[in-house]
């Protein structure tokens, strides 16, 4: 296995084992709440998001054990706003990480209170954690908040542009807002709380932003070259949707050639910090080529 | 008016205007997140949580500014639980604070966003309040994230138990989630902003406890009782839904008798404190007595 390879199933070891702890047991009242949240935060996700907190915070010398609360919270956002955009209301998606979604393996009311108390819960593992200074925790949760509210304000307007036609402009912006900020509030946090320096978070910044569009344009580029099979998850539903994407803007080809494009301007970013980033370019890496 | 009157008028006036400043504008991108949010927020709500944190507060001698951000966020994290208890899988509600719902306003997956955002905002609420010191906010963020996931925990009870014969137990264990550690967070928070001994807090907490109570057993006697013009939401629900109720258990008198005994232990609570508790009296005679 490469060393991302490695890098990526060490993370999501550890990770895993710190979800497992941080969310009350399958067996704790009520069994069905936690059974629910449970199914989608188990469900084998690629833990990116985790990864980034742990990668940029080992590249700026952060005690590993000090990180694994904040990967966690950012994993449990994500998977929160995962199981409210596949309801009926929503996407209404069956099928998430190659099984069914939250809603259709239980129910809708059971569903919206699992991604209600994830949310709950991901602020809950920051604040309760005793490594962690309360300066810092402060700090991680401001923005952590603010890359939440993005979030959803994300979502918002992807919903709101469904069947329009929007521009480039919007589409950027919706992503920037969907899937940009928690990426970037990833990469943030870890070197927050390896205390780098504002330089050092400027850089890491442009970097993580950079990836962020960058896990954005390939996505859509799987979504239309993909079968439902690899992604475990339902392909073709953004044309389906009439939703913006970057192919469909500029077409299949232009759109590899603007990942490669964000892709060494991500790497770029890099070159700004003395910091062994080897780590942080393979991710790139593997953002850029990922098949699914 | 009385003094409570005046109090609670008072204390709807300042919280509504920290809720404006924290809630982004109905112009703010997505503006109809936003309006969604402060249709449900801006309801003419009786602000009861926010009041307990004041009442609490001041009664500690806390500066009344220090306190607006965490009423404001007990608050949002109330109505994000009533947008989504209202949604079509859960309560399917339509009326809500004498008006249309939230997803009846606007759509079900705003609805579900509005819910989801207001959240984050108020976790947002304490973090960012210049006038706490982190070791504040971390343990206001602490409090109110372990009473947000119970509040999630009694809804599911509550759905769990829709249709069934329950005992007496798990009804309280219910209403002690879903209700009870809301209104308890609310008062401890006033306490603890106050810098409140430990002796102090367990009397506050004492005194919430019983309060949430007796607010459980006089709404569910109001569902019975009154019509849905007074009540500004649907009356007689929790009757057609099968839920376990007060009533359901003793009938109506028995009711009445046991929200008098509780109301007797929730004023007893506050013989211990040497604080000028007038106003936490006249809260309990409030919700002894209301008629809404």
């Amino acid at each position: 296995m490469s060393d991302l390879g490695n890098f990526f199933s060490h993370c999501t070891k550890i990770v895993d084992a710190e979800l497992g702890k941080l969310i009350p047991s399958a067996k704790t009242e009520p069994a069905r709440l936690y059974e629910a949240v449970r199914w989608s935060v188990f469900a084998g996700g690629k833990r990116f998001r985790p990864v980034l907190v742990l990668a940029v915070g080992k590249a700026f010398g952060a005690d590993e054990r000090k990180l694994l609360s904040t990967a966690s919270a950012v994993e449990m956002i994500h998977t929160y706003s995962l199981i409210h955009d596949d309801l009926p209301a929503m996407d209404n998606d069956d099928l998430r990480r190659g099984r069914a979604t939250c809603h259709v393996k239980f129910d809708e009311a059971t569903a919206i209170l699992a991604g209600d108390v994830l949310q709950t819960l991901a602020f809950q593992a920051i604040v309760n954690d005793a490594l962690l200074s309360d300066k810092t925790k402060v700090r991680l949760i401001a923005e952590l908040a603010d890359s939440a509210a993005r979030m959803v304000d994300g979502q918002q307007l992807d919903l709101d542009g469904e069947g329009k036609k929007i521009a480039l402009a919007d589409l950027e912006k919706i992503h920037q807002n969907k899937t940009g900020a928690m990426i970037c509030v990833s990469a943030r946090s870890g070197a927050i709380i390896a205390e780098a320096g504002e330089n050092e978070l400027n850089a890491v910044t442009n970097y993580a932003s950079k990836l962020g569009l960058l896990f954005q344009i390939t996505d859509d580029l799987l979504d239309v070259t993909q079968t439902t099979e690899v992604l475990g998850k339902t392909a073709g539903k953004d044309l389906r949707a009439e939703k913006a994407t970057y192919p469909a803007f500029y077409g299949i080809e232009e759109t590899r050639n603007l990942a490669e494009k964000v892709y060494r301007e991500a790497v770029a970013a890099l070159n700004n910090l003395e910091k062994p980033t080897a780590i942080l370019r393979e991710i790139a890496d593997f953002i850029l080529n990922r098949k699914a």
